[in-house]
């Protein structure tokens, strides 16, 4: 286990990589990650077969999964284990095989150990709003655990 | 296409295996189904390496498609389009590599257009709630799309 | 200060009391408690001109607050306090001048220090569902603050 | 029953005004409006005793009620009735008597009829959040309802 940086950015970006290594759904799904930052973070994915639900459109869980694992890279940027409690999301558009996705989450009020995320997912396409999330996480250690 | 039963309990059924049959994400996390009815449907998913995060815990994505995913079911058992428009859910207790799962969604409350469902996660290892959802659908279409 | 009761049916009553005397939005709203037992809660308002918007309905505050006072008195029946964190209600039918509410609250899970509450709002016009509501609370001390 | 002004400002400034005249949990709690504009609105109030529970801190009801009246304000100000149909708050620090807090409220997506608003709620004293709103609205016609 390397020590970790004491940089806050480098920090962010090594719990990142690190998180999206380990992440089975993250790898399924196709995410990847444009940018980390203390207390943030984008994602990326193209919606492919993957993806899809019996109706031809993308699955609320692939979209739920997208800004989940996004405000799970932002909460866990301070190099502190935290997970996410309560989770709400409303789909504003639907979303079709081959649309490109991005995801924004930040963060948008703190206590000691608990914080707000919201999550924009927007397509790449037209710009517009997909769909919004907010999340609700709570630091459960100083430290993030092993290996990381 | 085949015209739609008329008893209720087959119409449920029928919707249930299309929609599941063409659902990439159930595929993918290995969702099976144990119960459908009229505006309830009942899911369960044994926890694969497919599933977890980096913490080695299941994916609150995962947990969220499989709550959504009954959510679907059951507010499509009537045999109208219908579609999630904003879900929350709050996670309870930690779930591990080979737990059984159990996702027991059943409908609240109605509108002619609207309803709210709710959907428990229970582990079947110990009976103990591990997630609790709420989603809020909306019908689209007074039929089924082809080829449903 | 005066010893907490021993069974919890009359413990559950007794904070009941406390609470609802010291709540002033309860009493500007005309709430009264119909049942109380540990971990439930059943109150009720007609509704008066003091609870209507400018539409002439009954303001979702009211509703709210109704619905969340039932929460209150439900997670703090056990005699320890209990608070509110994070609750969402949906508006199910509109609301109107003299219509009367009644409000149940019942525990949905629970984990040592955190538990879900659900409040049904029913139309006793109709016994229709007027709002569903689900909050989470804190116990945040072991035991009720004084005077209580 | 007066023609609605052309301006959206004034449009915005005019329903506010009809909206708050007509809101009565927003007198007895005393909320003022310190802005409207399209799409966006901020109210402020004085902790009195009229909002305080049992515990001695300002209710949770109180709190929705303000930012509920906020995004009611805001999304009725384009001069189309529009009502609150699913509302989320998270309550992050605790308000005592005599704390004087803002509510800010703005639209966050929107598509024909419906629109997502978020409502920040800060204590003036240190300016820390101490809940956070959001809620989905529906336009329900067209024009706003006579009087108005």
């Amino acid at each position: 286990m390397t020590p970790l940086p004491d940089d806050p950015c480098r920090l962010a970006e090594q719990c990142a990589a690190v998180m999206l290594a380990g992440d089975a759904p993250a790898r399924a799904f196709g995410f990847s990650l444009r940018k980390v930052a203390p207390g943030e973070a984008e994602l990326e994915m193209t919606v492919s077969e993957s993806s899809l639900n019996a109706f031809g459109t993308c699955h609320g869980g692939a979209l739920f999964t997208l800004a989940d694992t996004a405000l799970s890279i932002a909460c866990n940027s301070y190099g502190r284990q935290s997970v996410a409690q309560q989770c709400s999301i409303t789909f504003v558009r639907p979303v079709r095989l081959g649309d490109h996705l991005i995801a924004r989450a930040f963060e948008r009020c703190r206590t000691s150990r608990t914080a707000i995320y919201d999550c924009t997912l927007t397509n790449a396409r037209d710009g517009k709003v997909i769909a919004e999330f907010r999340g609700h996480s709570r630091t459960i250690a100083d430290a993030m655990p092993t290996p990381i």
